[in-house]
């Protein structure tokens, strides 16, 4: 067993097993303590609630806690393995949405494949929680879960592996886009991978002005076109009247790569076959679509992504979550919205336009990092993340109508 | 507003709202630490966990985590609130079982009064649990959801409303006995309050010794007898062929009261009624069958217990779940069975017996403390109750087959 390995087992089982525990927000000692927390002072704000159920958010931990909810169907690479075993990963989601934003979160696991049944399991846990972070729930299931429990809910119902990798992957690309002067609306994409990652990101970059026409998409039995007669209604909509049908056809002078499928598959001579000034986002983990050195031999004038943080331009979802989640949250935001992702977007985005502080460069060993092909989008370190990112949501839930109060708290 | 009222909602809301936050146990600052708890390293417990379900509670918290659970359809005194307003209360439940027992709490608000529904629900996110307490569930559904859940999961699932109350107040009773010299099989009992907590503690009482024959149970209707037709299973189990018919004809030299029900329905006519040396056990919340004050006045052979922590033999759940729970994740008992019920009743009786430590009697301002009519249970900041009860729900737990380990780790 590799080092790493080993060092993740003893991290997960040692001093204690897990990464998470609950802790008091209040003094819980003397007797009087005792009947405010519990009987009978409990009483009022359960009355007050019931009397007004908006007044939940003033006297419980509801407004600042997440549910990061899977049912193990589509975990890591790793695929269906149970809801079980996707509690490590769960937990790790919740250290992430602590540590970075502030947010408590419960991680729930849940053992139901059916589609019907999970929604309405969901559903009705979900006075529990201020927002809901859906997590590794294998597509096309996870559009049904999500769709649905937007209809239903007044939280923000939020898939991070669709939204949040599209969101931070979208910023990373506006400033390839940008570097590499080429226009999101002209942009040729090729989209390989057609799970939730993949429709996610090709939706919020039509919202942002790419072209239908444009974009190509690219599933394990290859270019998703109108011929195709094993699409689901989800693939169907990005269907091209194409005759190409593999990836080395779609790939002959694409501007841009889009992997979140699986590695190695993007060869040196696709790679060659591009349109000039190319951008790659690899993003299949933990091995990319390409290897990165090898691409950067090949193409000299190419911007690379990957998932890796071994790599310049990490696409990291936590980029994202934890500070979309405090932004809708600070404002009681009813959904997490497209105008709401597309600010945060822009927010990300913008951030790597400007100079970066000393303590993220100490952490890399770097002297200087400056916008450009190898820094397109902020470090997951980078202490002005949490400043500027909620805001921008905040701003944005209340400019599109879906803040419930207007003033963070 | 009355003080208790005002600075209970100032409680709840300051400095932030709630009572119950999440935190983490291992570090996550350096770029290590993340490659551990999350991509890649998170990916070695989930495949561990996948091929050994068991190694969850090796690498998750799940074997500290408790689901406290309700519908909010019996919330305190209040009825039928709603899950969401029943939220403080189950904060409050969190907080108690953290404060004596340092276990972790999600506390888990359900939108559902069907039966079914309200099981597959829970029976859907237990994986994420080492046990489960249900709470504020109204009779006859919590009966039925505890059975269902107990049969389909192999952790604890434990109604406190029900179990919890039953074994304090079964301690209680038998010390009071003990003290009375009265007999647990020859005591004749009136057990006014046919919800959860009452037809629990008849259960418990029976499987202790007490005797059917001598056991009256009465609800809001009068005794439950063989003549009433308007009785469910779980009532009816109990009805006498007896020509009683309301509380005062049941109270008649009846030696223990056992009342969860309503203020002030055990008149003072009543209690003169009682058998010599009678036990009166009047726990309704806030207001008690008989103010104990008006009851010694009464009867001064006498003894009394409340469920207020303002007169003594406080009946307070919080004796119970925290040890009991304890006990059964340290052995990862499959279930809290009768043995384990009974081994802590026994075990919190026997605490009573010997002498109370000074930090008790400080807290209380009292010189001392001694086994006796005013002393039938311990008191709940006793801080021997973590040291002795756990070891003795353990020790049953072992004993009766229901320990997946044997060892406290």
């Amino acid at each position: 067993m590799s080092d790493l390995k080993q060092d993740a087992l003893h991290y997960h089982e040692l001093p204690k097993p897990g990464k998470l525990e609950t802790g008091l927000t209040k003094a819980c000692e003397t007797q009087r303590d005792l009947s405010l927390a519990y009987s009978p002072g409990v009483a009022e704000p359960v009355r007050e609630i019931a009397n007004n159920p908006e007044d939940v958010y003033r006297y419980t931990g509801k407004g600042n806690l997440v549910g990061v909810i899977s049912n193990g169907t589509a975990v890591l690479g790793l695929g269906n393995t149970g809801a079980l075993a996707s509690k490590p990963v769960m937990e790790g989601k919740a250290m992430l949405f602590k540590r970075f934003a502030n947010i408590d979160v419960f991680d729930i696991e849940i053992d139901c494949d059916d589609t019907a049944e999970l929604i309405q399991t969901i559903a009705n846990i979900a006075p529990t929680f201020g927002g809901i972070n859906l997590e590794d729930i294998a597509a096309p299931q996870c559009f049904e879960v999500e769709t649905a429990l937007k209809a239903q809910l007044d939280i923000p119902v939020f898939h991070d592996d669709q939204h949040g990798t599209a969101i931070v992957a979208a910023a990373g690309l506006m400033n390839a886009l940008e570097l590499q002067h080429k226009k999101l609306e002209l942009a040729r994409i090729v989209c390989v991978g057609a799970g939730a990652a993949g429709i996610a990101c090709m939706n919020l970059l039509m919202a942002m002005g790419a072209q239908k026409a444009n974009i190509t998409l690219v599933d394990s039995k290859g270019v998703v076109s109108t011929h195709r007669t094993d699409l689901n209604r989800y693939k169907e909509a990005f269907a091209q009247n194409t005759n190409k049908v593999c990836l080395a056809d779609a790939m002959v002078n694409a501007d841009v790569f889009f992997g979140v499928s699986d590695k190695d598959i993007l060869t040196v001579e696709m790679l060659q076959g591009m349109a000039a000034n190319p951008i790659v986002f690899t993003m299949a983990n933990p091995d990319p679509e390409i290897n990165p050195i090898l691409a950067n031999k090949t193409r000299d004038d190419l911007i690379i992504a990957t998932g890796r943080s071994d790599y310049p331009n990490q696409v990291n979802n936590v980029l994202g979550f934890p500070y979309i989640f405090r932004g809708a949250l600070d404002v009681r935001a009813s959904e997490i919205n497209m105008a709401m992702q597309i600010a945060a977007v822009h927010a990300l985005r913008k951030l790597a336009h400007s100079s970066v502080p000393d303590e993220v460069l100490d952490t890399y060993g770097l002297q200087e990092l400056s916008y450009g092909k190898e820094y397109i989008l902020p470090k997951p370190n980078d202490p002005r993340l949490i400043s500027v990112i909620p805001q921008a949501i905040s701003q944005a839930a209340i400019e599109s109508g879906v803040a419930r109060i207007t003033i963070k708290k």
